[in-house]
């Protein structure tokens, strides 16, 4: 029976699958019973990630107060982004490289954010200074974790410190970073088993800015006109949700991750926003982005921007 | 002209000043034009460390944003005890030890908050993983900020951590922390320039529990009745700040730094909470708290949950 679970965000990406299990082996190789948990079905991407290196998948949870009564978030703190009844545990760590909001505790807490491209470079600081050796294997998914975040490095929020930590990885997993990194790159843009709401939702966030609610989704594809090209069955299916959600805006976006550019379909009453915040053409609810990859980095402090 | 502004809480205690000296010492060190500055007046104790290490006070800002559009916060993180522009300008960094809360970024920063007694004992890693070494002076100013919020280790909110980077920082400083922080601490309870006005307002923070609004004070001394003998004039400055603020009880505790005990008067309509709570008779509105010194963790809790 764990005591603490280990958690990225909802909708799990390979970075936060890779932190949780990662930092949960780092916590219990120093006297915690932390268990990695995930919030949502996998992507193509992580499922070859953890068949790679050997890994079970987490345990899906839906209501973590259920079964511990305090956890550790790893890439993400905003509540919202996080188990429903988050709010019914105690935070007692967050490991994170994203924006602070939406975060609040009654304790003081162990919270370690850093400006780099992914969580798992925090993560190897924190092997290093708690002194405990990185398994191969671990090493293998923390190396996964910064390529998927990075786009193999291309990303403008890659930095020098996650180059540098993928070395260091790449070394103790004994892999080459880049060969390995395509593969995986294109088992996750491998979109032929998914549907549209897949496509919509896996790997989707909710955002607040001044009294504005969006969403922003984003999805890697090889071939994005095979994705765009279903537009008219993509907007029946993301005005269902603005309205479910009550949207002001939905931001989907397919990132060709061969030539660094995305195409997004904007929909939501204030889509209106696009076109002058991206300074880009919003032509039958579809905009070009050129050397757009990062939603973090890119498009979400430009819509929070313009929203505010 | 610097570019960033290293700033702790408004009413800066000694950690805050200590710590906003210190790190934009180690910024500077790196590379960065960091300038520590305060936001409000000086206390005895504060000013008897900056003499006793040779340092100037920080420069009073009144306005963050009229000379930089980045700061770094110590020692806090809640938008209300920050500058009152904080709004303004970009918080690259935060380096703290309290609960999170009020807080919130539009982009990725370095936001590092500890569970530990002190934010200088979090500089003393930084200093570390930097390579930056720390001279002597500089060591005096961060161990007197570990001595001042642990009142020299007793306080129930000093961690093991504490010590041991006390510890080492005694070493750097060349000084005894037991000799040197007794000296410090009365220094700090050295209350012969404050009027009663002053010691109620100092150190005062204001809270919220349930739909009550209460307010602590707390002043250090080495002769308590001194202080508590004026109880009647006190009790007259005390009920108008509550009837002004519409407070629900108002505690002005005056702790014993010798004997590690408070003494309280306690006022409001919900007054009547004390008894109970704390499990001591209130007489003619005086009550004792043995063991008591740290509002955060041994009033502030007790209090909220009486009144929830």
């Amino acid at each position: 029976m764990s005591n603490v679970f280990v958690l990225g965000h909802k909708n799990p990406d390979t970075d936060s699958i890779c932190s949780a299990i990662s930092y949960a082996y780092l916590k219990n190789e120093i006297g915690m019973t932390a268990e990695p948990v995930r919030l949502g079905e996998l992507n193509n991407e992580t499922l070859f990630v953890l068949e790679k290196f050997g890994f079970e998948r987490p345990r899906l949870v839906e209501r973590v107060s259920d079964e511990v009564s305090q956890v550790i978030l790893v890439d993400h703190n905003e509540r919202q982004q996080s188990a429903d009844d988050i709010d019914d545990v105690q935070v007692i760590e967050v490991i994170d490289h994203h924006r602070i909001a939406n975060f609040e505790t009654t304790d003081p807490l162990y919270f370690r954010a850093e400006p780099v491209g992914c969580t798992t470079t925090i993560l190897l600081k924190l092997f290093k200074e708690n002194g405990v050796k990185i398994p191969s294997d671990i090493a293998g998914l923390m190396l996964s974790a910064i390529i998927s975040d990075s786009l193999l490095f291309k990303s403008p929020t890659c930095t020098a410190q996650d180059v540098q930590a993928a070395g260091e990885l790449a070394e103790i997993a004994k892999v080459d970073a880049e060969v390995y990194g395509l593969e995986m790159l294109k088992a996750g843009a491998d979109l032929s088993n998914k549907t549209l709401e897949d496509l919509i939702s896996l790997d989707s966030k909710e955002f607040e800015a001044g009294n504005h609610r969006f969403e922003v989704a984003q999805v890697n594809a090889i071939d994005v006109e095979e994705v765009i090209d279903r537009q008219q069955e993509l907007e029946v299916l993301l005005e269902q949700v603005v309205a479910k959600k009550n949207l002001d805006l939905f931001v989907f976006a397919v990132t060709d991750i061969l030539n660094n550019n995305s195409t997004a379909i904007v929909l939501g009453e204030r889509a209106d926003i696009i076109e002058g915040a991206f300074k880009s053409s919003v032509i039958n609810n579809r905009v070009l982005l050129p050397g757009v990859v990062s939603r973090k980095k890119q498009i979400v402090p430009v819509i929070t921007e313009a929203l505010s």
